[in-house]
């Protein structure tokens, strides 16, 4: 297997577009080849992720910016499709099929109530109202302070960090400061979780150029990230290990690395619960201590492990297809050192890129300098 | 890199379902198991190929039949979407990342008419109704006629073999003949497209095992079937030649093989000109000859290079994301001798599966004995 490197990210800025997706897609792209100091010419095979963009939506986006005539696969796994896409252009080059494959994340979310079970007979648990993710992360949230007496106001701070961090990020939706106050007072959505402590509904658009050893290029005097450990799964009834975890523990393997080598991650902060549980089943505390470890402030960007520097979810957005994408044009900005305002500080060597997606699906990618 | 043969393939019929279709794509994949003489537990991976049937639709179908707890994958390519993912699917096997992949296509049409580009702003040729399926293909019939001097009945004359051959496949949606008179006087769609020269709509869903050599297992005293060559690409507005030439070439320089090694195909004929342009694209004759190979028979199950034996998208039907994948089971099928009252009379060695896809996308997987 040959070695896989990020040679150039880019991004546009959360929001909510009156633009086609498609327009605002092929501009990121164009950052990435920017950034990557490559022309579209270069680009060998494309991924497209998106999860409601209807048919051809990648070839729409590439089309407009030269990227025509050759391989193109648009790639669905719901809140893990830019992350699952990565994963299958790292094989791509790291087997030696291309040399350069640009992937492109992109969703204009759509307006109004979305009911992805429309028309569908419903379950007992759907009907209850059990099956919606706000109610699944507070049926979580609920189980935890059990267990653990994690706290809402733990919980609460994941929102306040994120805010803070997206303050700094010129590519979140949101660049606001909340209080605890403020976001444990905001409007009740699942209890224990408030409206702060859910994402909001973003458009976006990412992209990577990720390319193969012997055509990489230094990035400013810097070489390109080393992308090192990958991995996508599916939940199972059949066992009792939790989908992340399992994820992460294949990513860690192929990398040759732990949790205690991450020097920062995002992670798929859909809620602020989330960010808790997938801190312990990503190896970063022991189980039930991930409220400590929020509150000792290890998780902020001035702490020994940083988690979702960019905003996360919480403030940057999450747009579906492009989030997995996002965090990896964060974690390379975070590597180089050109994040910025929101620079972490302990001299990162490692990121992780974490998403979870309805249908129970995780992806775990790992990059390197 | 390994060789990759089909173990197993699996179809239901193609109809319009009142089930679920996760439920008809489960059902598929049993089949193709059963056909394999595998078990879900030996599946290392899989793909989901569909254009619309929401998000993590292929997660919903594996997890009713145990295929949990790996990397399953959701591939759209518009209507090349099976054939796309069974070409992600041959290169993980080839390249020894799995040993056993399953590659499932399944859909369920809208019903009612679907407008692809609602709520976008419409181009100048879209307000026209020049973008239209129907009307593309019956102005490239409008030129075919004009360069070479092919005639309606040529066309409807793919309607009427087509449709004959689905009336001996049981899992084909419509099985009844036509004459050419009932094609060519059926209701115009788009001069000279009559409605008998459309694909209807169609429910259905199709399963293909992919094993690599160590672990492959003779079918019924056979050998499976070897995956040979395959190609993805997408059209550009930068060189002269067809798309679909620019594919095939890239599939059978892999295959090592050329048009004239093709004992059998499953072409793309959601419009009966397509059938006959695709006769040319994929180099089973000249340009401009192919009225004369419809006209001589050729392309009959008796012929010496049957097109469609399975009725094609023109009888069996077109559910989008099965199409690629169905192609497949029929071929594996007529290579293995079980095609039943279907079965072409060429002794076949070779087969070759092509579809197009909205977008600009095509894609041609060549199968061997």
């Amino acid at each position: 297997m040959r070695n896989v490197y990020v040679q150039g990210v880019g991004m546009v800025k959360c929001g909510r577009y009156t633009e086609k997706i498609e327009t605002k897609a092929a501009e990121a792209c164009m950052n990435a080849l920017q950034d990557a100091g490559m022309k579209w010419r270069d680009v060998q095979a494309a991924y497209a992720a998106h999860v409601m963009q209807g048919p051809s939506a990648g070839q729409k986006v590439f089309s407009q910016i030269g990227i025509t005539g050759l391989n193109v696969t648009n790639v669905e796994n719901a809140c893990a499709s830019g992350s699952t896409a990565l994963h299958h252009a790292y094989y791509d080059i790291a087997y030696g099929k291309y040399d350069v494959v640009l992937v492109v994340g992109f969703e204009k979310m759509k307006r109004g109530v979305i009911d992805a079970n429309k028309g569908e007979e419903r379950s007992y648990e759907d009907k209850l109202g059990l099956q919606v993710m706000p109610s699944e992360y507070a049926q979580k949230a609920q189980r935890h302070m059990y267990e653990y007496g994690t706290t809402p106001e733990q919980m609460a701070k994941v929102s306040v960090k994120n805010h803070k961090n997206g303050t700094y990020n010129p590519y979140a939706h949101y660049q606001k400061n909340f209080t605890l106050e403020e976001v444990l007072q905001s409007r009740p959505i699942a209890d224990p979780l408030t409206l702060l402590q859910a994402c909001p509904t973003s458009d976006g658009a990412a992209a990577v150029i990720l390319v193969s050893e012997n055509v990489m290029k230094k990035n400013r005097n810097q070489d390109p990230i080393k992308f090192v450990g990958t991995a996508v799964q599916t939940e199972t009834i059949l066992e009792d290990i939790d989908l992340t975890t399992r994820t992460a523990n294949i990513a860690y393997q192929m990398a040759g690395l732990g949790p205690k080598d991450i020097s920062l991650a995002e992670v798929h902060d859909a809620f602020t619960i989330g960010e808790l549980l997938h801190y312990e089943a990503l190896g970063f505390c022991a189980p039930g201590e991930s409220g400590s470890l929020i509150d000792e402030g290890v998780t902020e960007i001035t702490g020994s492990l940083p988690v979702s520097p960019s905003g996360g979810l919480q403030s940057r957005g999450h747009p579906l297809g492009m989030t997995g994408v996002a965090q990896v044009c964060e974690i390379a900005w975070q590597l180089r050192g050109e994040a910025g305002q929101r620079q972490v500080q302990n001299n990162p060597k490692v990121g992780l890129a974490h998403t979870q997606g309805a249908g129970g699906i995780c992806a775990v990618n790992i990059f390197s300098l």
